[in-house]
């Protein structure tokens, strides 16, 4: 199971190269909650979103030889991003499987790191499969999104990081799909305030961790339709789940219009850009206020990922929330 | 004139108050433009804007006896709320004079602030003749928007910061209104750095200060119509206008679509939310970039106060962009 001193070790290989982001605070929003809040501005990660960090640190503790061979990941979201930026830091070749109907600017970006982006039908084949081939015919590192311990490690210096320039708290929400932030948050932050409740928050409809955590097992359930597509994962991964049913207290869950509150809320007052899955954890907050109030809450705000177009379709109603 | 010591003052009344904002940079952006970018973050300021600065350190240098008797100021923007926020902060009273269609929304944060708002006609009335008025009825301060000792040399402590957090620049790019933040930048910036080339950005059709510094005289120009609702001054203050032409190198014009295409990259590459005359430094250096290849560039990003709604309109076109 992942320790503490993996986080650390992490932590050691991130610094100087991740950004140490900005922990947030609005007045306004500790007024209107009645509780102190401190957000941990991932949006402000390199690439945009918390997922440099488990990229960079699995590409960064395979050996030379391996990393030679070249590293391969399969997502059509900033995971793949984050690996093709990990490979080129490193200097070394990367394959990222998307599917063909991924968006254009997210394409150009993995290849604008300099990564070879393979082509698949999500309709007719497995992007699981192709990875596994192709990692076996080249002999490269497969890094998977989040079952993954250096990636769970790496994603865990988000808490650690939080805490350390905030101090004590006594809750922490975490956005979840995989489980690899979660779960990482959850150990660094468990370790260092043993007595902190860590939450989940993940969307309405996506709720298979809510689900899992309830009866002790993984839940897998159909793609969810959700604006938060960060969070489309249809099962939590199996080594983030060992540490989830310890470690966390809870999964709340959060209906799409307040994730669009909740981006709204961080454009306007905050003055930052949150992808929808980056603002799920904050709209937890607003959606299960009763249950923070007078204490001291961490959140992460984890991606900002987001066109100015599909904001626009989001707040006009052109893309249907509901 | 403005004196760095006033900056140095201002600064140690602004320490543990004031946010110290971020130095935002963008490998995106050095590598489209060819040359480093130092960003300061002031839109991530309290109150969503660098006028915070100003306001805090009007109020603060006042007298006790003088605060009791109240602070006045007149304005539609963002230096009512500073007035505004700056006062309940010292616990004085604060009366700020608004347009009777200034937006809801600023009217209500300015109330937020504990501060009467006195409603005038601005098609009908003299706001300054109010203002001044009202100090002379009651006896108290009134607080210019720029125009100001005091104002414009907290305004300077935005350069004095990020010269110190980002290092040597060989320019520095200030949005530019009435001259309150360009001037008190330009003495900061030129007492650190003596060989530092400082410039205003303004909107093209709001180009008096371009066309002050050329005549060597203030010049008047009607209300301009652009995005940039920051920067409708008509002329640029007199103090202002005695530093600015001996320590400013140029002003910088800036067509509109250029500044919507400034607040575009900071959503979406920078993941941050600019107002139209917050990008306008930024726009400025998108727009002519050639002359500041290869160098260290230091931009002022001053503001974030902008509803999702006029994003939007913006950004489709139902607010026109021309």
């Amino acid at each position: 199971m992942l320790a503490f001193s993996d986080i650390q070790a992490a932590a050691a290989r991130l610094a100087g190269v991740a950004h140490r982001t900005p922990v947030l605070t609005s007045r306004t929003l500790d007024a209107l909650l009645g509780c102190q809040v401190l957000m941990k501005a991932e949006n402000l990660q390199r690439m945009g979103a918390f997922k440099f960090r488990g990229g960079y640190n699995a590409v960064n503790v395979l050996s030379a030889a391996e990393r030679a061979r070249g590293v391969i990941a399969f997502s059509s979201g900033n995971h793949a991003q984050a690996v093709a930026l990990a490979a080129q830091l490193h200097g070394c070749p990367a394959a990222i499987v998307m599917p063909h109907d991924a968006p254009a600017l997210k394409v150009a970006a993995t290849r604008g790191y300099g990564a070879e982006v393979i082509v698949y039908d999500r309709y007719k084949e497995d992007r699981a499969a192709i990875a596994a081939r192709l990692a076996a015919e080249r002999g490269s590192a497969l890094i998977p999104p989040f079952d993954h311990l250096p990636v769970m490690a790496g994603q865990g210096t988000t808490a650690l990081e939080l805490i350390e320039d905030a101090g004590p708290l006594d809750a922490l929400i975490v956005c979840a799909g995989g489980g690899g932030l979660l779960s990482g948050c959850a150990v660094a932050a468990r370790h260092l305030l043993p007595d902190i409740e860590v939450f989940g928050a993940e969307p309405e409809r996506g709720d298979d961790m809510r689900q899992s955590l309830q009866r002790g097992e993984i839940v897998t359930i159909d793609v969810p339709r959700t604006i938060c597509d960060g969070q489309q994962t249809q099962a939590v991964g199996r080594q983030p789940f060992e540490v989830i049913r310890r470690l966390v207290r809870d999964v709340l869950t959060v209906p799409d219009p307040v994730v669009l509150d909740a981006m709204r809320f961080a454009f306007e007052r905050m003055k930052v850009v949150l992808e929808p899955s980056g603002a799920c954890a904050l709209a937890a907050l607003l959606h299960h206020r009763d249950r923070f109030a007078g204490r001291r809450v961490g959140v992460t705000l984890s991606g900002g990922n987001i066109g100015a177009d599909r904001f626009v379709a989001l707040l006009t109603g052109a893309e249907r929330v509901e």
